[in-house]
């Protein structure tokens, strides 16, 4: 912010203005397509905020890798450019085969490293990615398993996590489609079927609400009549793409069933 | 990226370097307390990057609105910088009356503008806030009507939304509490409770297939068994602070009643 802002402070006036055009939002969008020397920048950069600025100034919109995004909203209305993005996403898999034996895994980092914990396998759900193929990823980037996605037990939200961004985390059932595990090297020390009893016996999960939910909610899905959300396609209404919508299709079809008798 | 990364290039050696910890990642954070002189700090983060990068070149992790973070990662293996936040998140908010009247809204921006289409109250879930509470604060602050929220019935994840981020979107169950609308100026055209049928039967959502899903949802809410989930707070494993579950509540209750009797 230092440099940006300092460089911007030492106003010029005569200078070519950037390319720009106008957004959706009121504002501009200057697309660059050709490096240009650092000092002609800056002083077109100063020359062309002059003119579009009235009060408020350029702030920091988000940043990825390669780019940085600065806003200046020029109207005299509330500004209503989008949000930044706030959360992150991420999955635990609960892999449970015939002989009611849970996939577990041993980190090589993070927070259960060295405590001999056996925890379903975890990871976060990367950029443009599906929920449930996140899901399967996981699994099988840290177990060599393949799995079939069948439903997100529940989720929880959590804040002033990582950078103090906020923290979505779908515990998600699967279903395995083999059974040899190859752990990765790389973050797992070990990975192995364990009885499900036993792995919700272990101090960790009896002691942490969220995991004795966790135990309890697996355990009504295999012994009682838990349903949570699975997932279809739907086109989506903004772009026609396609996006993923998770349901209770189980209360929904008896509904459907049920209504097209009567 | 044009700015920084040409004054980075243009290295100098004789200098203080910046005041820098180590952070648990591996990396340096710099944090400076008070502004510096813009040439002077120039000067000071070459000296200080030319020490601490070996390979890798420093790259934009995230920006907010004052700050922005630049990361490189020194070490040999793999970066295990947690990610940016990759999701935007929203809610949509059916609020049903005894009547079964929903309560909806015209627009006055965005994509229904002028289109006389009634719609739900949506909106963006704010920074570090829980989605029921969004859901409340949204329908309170586009109507006017104070709600209970019952259940998330369903949530549609798409991808490459505003700014190439991703987005959740939650639909939410809500009961009113207070009766007479006030619309909000600012955004809302007008706002009414509108018999359900009545709403179903618009063309846009008959149309487009994630509105039906709604629609459908929502009947079977009201006239059949349908189940979403529910929230209930826990004490969060990582900084015990509370955080949200959503879980079927029904199912795990029917399950937890069941076998305290076996």
């Amino acid at each position: 912010m230092l440099v940006l802002d300092q460089v911007l402070e030492n106003g010029t006036e005569h200078a070519e203005l950037l390319p720009a055009t106008n957004d959706n939002h009121g504002g501009v969008i200057v697309d660059m397509e050709e490096a240009m020397d650092s000092e002609v920048f800056v002083t077109s950069l100063r020359a062309s905020i002059s003119r579009w600025r009235q009060q408020e100034g350029f702030w920091y919109h988000h940043a990825e890798p390669n780019y940085l995004m600065l806003v200046c909203w020029i109207s005299e209305t509330t500004s209503t450019i989008p949000a930044n993005a706030s959360h992150r996403v991420s999955i635990g898999a609960i892999v449970l085969n015939d002989k009611r034996e849970v996939l577990v895994v041993q980190e090589k980092s993070g927070r259960f490293q060295g405590t001999g914990v056996w925890k379903i396998p975890t990871g976060t759900v990367d950029e443009g990615e599906n929920i449930f193929m996140a899901a399967k990823r996981e699994v099988e980037e840290e177990t060599g398993i393949e799995t079939e996605f069948l439903e997100i037990l529940a989720f929880r939200q959590s804040h002033k996590m990582f950078f103090e961004k906020s923290d979505l985390f779908f515990i998600c059932m699967m279903r395995p489609l083999s059974f040899d595990i190859q752990t990765q090297e790389l973050e797992i020390e070990a990975a192995q079927w364990m009885p499900f009893e036993e792995y919700a016996a272990q101090p960790f999960a009896q002691q942490h609400e969220l995991f004795k939910y966790i135990t309890d909610i697996c355990l009504a899905k295999v012994q009682g009549d838990y349903t949570g959300l699975s997932q279809i396609p739907v086109t989506s209404f903004f772009n026609d793409k396609l996006s993923c919508l998770y349901l209770n299709s189980r209360d929904l079809n008896n509904y459907l069933a049920s209504s097209d008798q009567a």
